[in-house]
């Protein structure tokens, strides 16, 4: 692309980037919606009576419904806008791409420029034991790509009894067959004849719930403790690996105690088991790291990833390969039956390429390390000191608090409202009300925002969030739950 | 948009439409192909040794690598590029979607206009029982999505035993665990712990390869009979679904016989079961036909579909839902636990709209059933006179021809070269050096060109193609295989 082209294009499309007033029909959107549009995770008999929101543009850290109504998104679309919304660049990259070569597939001998560059700049930027990646179009191709990459490289090594792979429960992996039965969410294996075999759960690092009477500390090496008795429980000849979000996302924003990952690193190393870090939420700066695994001190052989590696512009995920299976698989295993349309989509690869060129010019990580991460910390611990709160927690980008019916000296001492009074629901309500997006896991409240988030920014999330827990708390109050 | 800004946009884009003679070092590029990119189905070494050929433009039905040879692609990318390549409203639509909104999801009772509008477009293409529309970001996530779905239908109409998915051998799904195991790929099965429990398979409407001593049509009723058997084997009551393709791709584009899909559609009246067309392929006017089930006479209460629906610009999958599931789940179903990040991805909705408004304002599809599919048959049937080629067949814009030792009267009277000699990758290198993209599956080989391919680019594609067989034709015979 010559200089002069881009300067013409910059300003022959600046009248495009201007926010248009655009007027919608609400009601006729949402019985469009409703009479043909089949939501993920959703009760439609409940959608239907209420309608959708309609979303219909976004700017910054800043998301607009059909009404004209602003809205703060502390969710970064779904774990995933880390760049922000109105990235022009990306839109830019994404169209000169699609006007050269807007798809060609990489089977049979082929490939193309921006899945090579790609490849090279994710290696580049992942922990030094990683040389090669494998495209997929989502976290959930990723995930699911993983378990028969580990089988596979087992095979190879002539050891194909390794096949289970221990995960947690309440991790997400995904929506696939195979990324669901990872994943620990009960109601996911509720349906659907869910988990497929060779699958196992052991108890997530959660020391609100599993560590009372025990330091942090001491907690997070009972729970990484837990891998090596379900090992020996499935023989550890039979394990293939181990699988884990370094902190886990729609689990509740989980995070482990320090002593927790190199704890699970010694045990997998114990027994020659691989380690996979699932950073489809935790990849691209989430953490304040490249990866969460760098911050959490594990070195994982393989590490799927989506989301923010194109900030959810174009979808886009993939799988990190460490050296040590990138060298079975590449030279002793002939082909690998696997692989989608759209691995290494050209142009999904350019706008990733552009976010991820936006993310180093603009030091985005370090900035979540040094700047707004922790601003973000101690905007949580102002919203603990909040009646209905009854701790708080955050690191880097994520960060949760806990509401609860008493608060307690430590977050052991609280007590809890009851399961079925869905108290986050109630203040969830609110936060659509209040135009800011945060996410009810029970009565866990979490956030997730764009990495561009300013330090007022911040501000002006915790304040709406403290004016929606002043409403929970009216609510609770009037309903006699305290 | 309104119509000053479009010209606008149009105009100054002009520069980035113009091909640019861009020089590309395709040894650099290959060095760092190998060293980072695991492609999907790809044997490694064997890659490294000669380099990956780099595709770097596209325009109509044309593709050029990093070394500027023009190749004609007759595989429209892998079975997606519909409206063919450098399709400038495609590009600019995008580039509108992602300047406006480009992610939000659709969980949390929020949607948009892209996904709603999207949505009832698809409805209004499809056959009439179709109401509703899930979203996924491919067609293995789509058939993944099936899987599930018609379990939890069986689960809510309190027949929570009928699990069993019917498939056949040689089918081809997708690539996630719950895809490739509905898919009925050997190679695929062999590596991961494939398949997962609940499938069967039963053997392909494959005329050539079981019809022997029989007329088409009459073989057509035996292929359907061996589901009753199969349904009868399993128990009625056990069997949730049977999924086709309504013309098998990647087995090798099998062509079914006329009394084929009735004969199964009344085979699944008969004991109740669900019937999915897999429309990855076919769907979008691959067969002449808006979907494959229209021409092959079935309505199926499911498709999946992915592919066509955007040229494959963007990633973009996803599953039209019949009334009878749609009701089912809708209503009585509560949640549908299952989703993926970028189901009713915005951007990818944007792409699909202009490619349909493509497809219908250009009576692309009318066009394959009227004017070019008749020309590639005519085409296809000329090439069956070459003596490499023992018979050839097409349907739409999908074609096969089979490479035989000694042709025979009937295809059943051909004799075949052993498999052992791969004569059809043979002949597939000659394709690749000619110009012509062409896919070998064993003996057969396959084309599925742009449905924008002109009478005279399939004359020159057929040019190629006989070109081809004459290299291979030689190489047979100087290697003392005839």
């Amino acid at each position: 692309m010559a200089t002069d082209d881009t300067v013409v294009i910059a300003a022959s499309l600046a009248s495009l980037r201007t926010p248009k007033v655009e007027t919608f029909d609400t009601r006729a959107l949402q019985q469009l919606d409703s009479a043909h549009f089949l939501h993920p995770f959703t009760d439609h008999a409940a959608l239907r009576d209420k309608g959708a929101r309609v979303i219909v543009r976004g700017q910054g850290v800043y998301l607009w419904d059909s009404d004209g109504h602003q809205i703060i998104d502390g969710m970064s679309g779904l774990w995933c806008v880390n760049a922000g919304y109105g990235r022009t660049s990306i839109s830019e990259a994404v169209y000169r791409q699609m006007e050269t070569l807007p798809f060609y597939n990489s089977f049979f001998n082929t490939t193309n420029v921006p899945a090579v560059r790609l490849a090279a700049e994710l290696v580049a930027l992942a922990p030094p034991q990683f040389s090669h990646v494998f495209f997929t179009g989502s976290g959930s191709e990723a995930n699911d790509t993983v378990v028969r990459m580990v089988r596979r490289y087992w095979d190879i090594l002539g050891q194909p009894e390794r096949q289970v792979i221990i995960s947690r429960r309440n991790a997400y992996h995904g929506s696939t067959m195979a990324g669901a039965s990872l994943g620990g969410m009960p109601g996911m294996h509720a349906q659907g004849g869910l988990p497929i075999p060779g699958i196992r759960h052991i108890g997530q690092p959660n020391y609100l719930e599993a560590g009372q009477g025990m330091s942090e500390n001491a907690f997070g090496l009972v729970a990484a403790g837990w891998l090596e008795e379900e090992i020996l429980a499935v023989g550890p000849d039979k394990v293939a690996a181990f699988i884990g979000e370094p902190v886990q996302g729609a689990g509740g924003v989980v995070i482990p105690p320090a002593t927790y990952w190199p704890e699970v690193q010694r045990i997998c190393d114990k027994y020659d088991i691989l380690l996979i870090a699932d950073e489809v939420i935790c990849g691209f700066g989430r953490l304040g790291t490249w990866f969460g695994c760098e911050l959490m001190g594990f070195k994982p052989d393989l590490i799927s990833f989506a989301k923010g590696v194109t900030s959810g512009y174009v979808p886009l995920g993939g799988v990190l390969i460490g050296k040590r299976v990138a060298h079975a698989l590449l030279e002793k295993g002939g082909d690998f039956n696997h692989g989608f349309t759209y691995s290494g989509h050209p142009v999904a690869c350019a706008a990733a390429l552009e976010n991820l060129r936006i993310l180093v010019d603009e030091r985005l990580v370090e900035k979540v390390a040094l700047d707004t991460g922790p601003h973000l910390k101690a905007a949580f611990n102002e919203l603990a000191t909040h009646p209905l709160v009854g701790h708080a927690e955050s690191c880097g980008m994520v960060a949760g608090l806990n509401l609860v019916r008493v608060k307690g000296a430590s977050m052991h001492e609280c007590v809890p409202f009851e399961r079925a009074l869905q108290v986050g629901m109630l203040c969830r309500g609110h936060m659509f009300e209040l135009g800011v997006i945060m996410r009810a896991v029970g009565d866990r409240m979490i956030v997730a925002p764009p990495l561009v988030m300013t330090r007022a920014e911040i501000d002006e999330m915790a304040a709406r969030i403290w004016d929606c827990l002043d409403l929970t708390l009216e609510d609770v109050r009037s309903r006699g739950w305290l």
